[in-house]
């Protein structure tokens, strides 16, 4: 699992930093999250292929957030795209982005699906064989959702020293993996277990950007392997991440810790902050395994 | 008059290029024309203070000339504007920001205007004491305006020498340069061509972009000090510019000759040249005051 931080700032795009949007590479499909204006130029500069995205995932309306969905949708075209592209957001993104197609008299060469979000609950919104994700509810000041990736558990895998010393067909590997037990010619049977390693663990994924201190989240994120969590504000602008509906360092580390995450992401800062240093210092101190988004930065999970 | 080019790119944003936007600085006055994706960015790149812009013109509504203009309207509110703003675009302009907004529950804290165009003929949508601005129809697959930015004719200049020898008072001087003879105490009338010089010829600048090549826009642009003409293509890609509605750098040129401009300033490139270096080439053949817009340049004209 792999996720490159293409812009990790609140508010308005700079000429240093930009808004949100993520890639997050698992099992070779690759997801966009969010994207804010000049994602598509920040897409190749951490050169990036466009048509290997067929997800892209929105959080929330606020424009830091999906101004550059449509910039994005429009180059797809340009390009050629002719795979589908599935749309994951609130209500309303549709009609948004249908109303410029419309009105600049252009189309996509490519399906264009989208599927609009406007439950309360978390639901689950894609899964195929190998990647399940599902909605984290979000308390901000517009509906939103932050997702959660989750690989599903892989095949078992082949112990091939026992299978060597039972003298098992290759034909039957197929079987083994996916965790069935062996008859052999003798008469005896071989259990599965004594076949197979256990199946290299699934890792998880959550994103959730933006939210106040919300504890509602817990359940849904608990034990996964790493969270990225907002931190527009330091504890010193406690008071106006209240107010926004933002949450500061400590609040993401507290989170962190309540969930039982292995690793904790920061970003969404504030432009405000000369320097995001104190952003680290400020959670480290209630949870240790804290790392800071950067733009143009990869984890490699 | 300033025009600082922001970006003078077709199709989509590159690391390199941007799309279409200019900032035009005539009489103290700051217009910005056309508002691609990243136009924000550029701005604050080249320095230019967001408050200073009142007038945005855009010119159709295809992305690389307004998919910028939701963010630099939500950043004008974020950064505390209180300055009113108006906006003047195609019909549909005013549905798409409103939607954006009321979806993200925004609302900008200042007054902002939208002035709708849908007429076929060329009409003035902006004046004041200094500057008038009227549209220049263009040919091109959606409704497309150019603009034409015209000084207005200034006061007369005080000759100096005349008037102090006629020992006139500065009381009289206003009345002077608005063109009044004057009466002296002794019985004589002093004409005013006596005592003043022609005022400075007042510029003017045509901004054309996208449009093929379209001769009906000859007498509106007649004479300008500076033009502006879109040049997708080279020669070697005429028959992609008819298709596309676009022209080529001939094109313009040809357009440049035929108005008598004084220069010529060539962009909207297609991203497919690796060089821009022969659009200036092949116009050259025919006009030769052809210079080249590039990102982030300045023209003084």
């Amino acid at each position: 699992m792999k996720l490159t931080i293409l812009g990790c700032y609140a508010a308005t795009p700079r000429t240093i930093t930009n808004p949100t949007s993520q890639l997050l590479e698992i099992k070779n499909r690759m997801f966009l999250i969010d994207c804010g204006e000049g994602t598509q130029v920040q897409l190749r500069k951490n050169k990036i292929k466009f048509s290997k995205i067929n997800q892209v995932f929105i959080s929330h309306l606020h424009g830091d957030h999906f101004y550059g969905l449509i910039g994005l949708i429009s180059t797809f075209s340009l390009l050629g795209r002719t795979t589908d592209l599935h749309i994951y957001g609130p209500k309303g993104i549709k009609e948004i982005i249908l109303l410029q197609l419309r009105l600049s008299n252009s189309w996509t060469n490519y399906g264009l699906y989208f599927h609009e979000l406007e439950s309360e609950e978390s639901e689950t919104i894609f899964e195929d064989e190998k990647v399940v994700v599902t909605t984290i509810p979000l308390k901000h000041r517009v509906y939103t959702n932050g997702f959660l990736f989750q690989e599903k558990v892989g095949e078992r895998k082949l112990n091939m020293d026992a299978v060597l010393n039972y003298e098992i067909e290759s034909c039957y590997y197929q079987k083994i993996k996916n965790g069935k037990d062996i008859a052999l010619e003798d008469g005896r049977t071989i259990p599965n277990s004594e076949l197979t390693f256990d199946p290299i663990e699934p890792k998880s994924y959550a994103f959730c950007s933006d939210t106040v201190y919300h504890e509602a989240i817990l359940p849904i994120i608990d034990n996964v392997d790493v969270l990225y969590h907002e931190s527009t504000f330091l504890e010193s602008e406690e008071g106006l991440a209240q107010k926004t509906l933002h949450s500061t360092a400590k609040e993401a580390a507290r989170i962190a810790l309540k969930a039982n995450v292995k690793q904790l992401i920061l970003g969404h800062y504030s432009t405000r902050y000369e320097s995001i240093s104190l952003f680290k210092e400020e959670a480290a101190t209630i949870f240790s395994e804290v790392a800071l988004a950067e733009d143009g930065i990869t984890f490699e999970l």
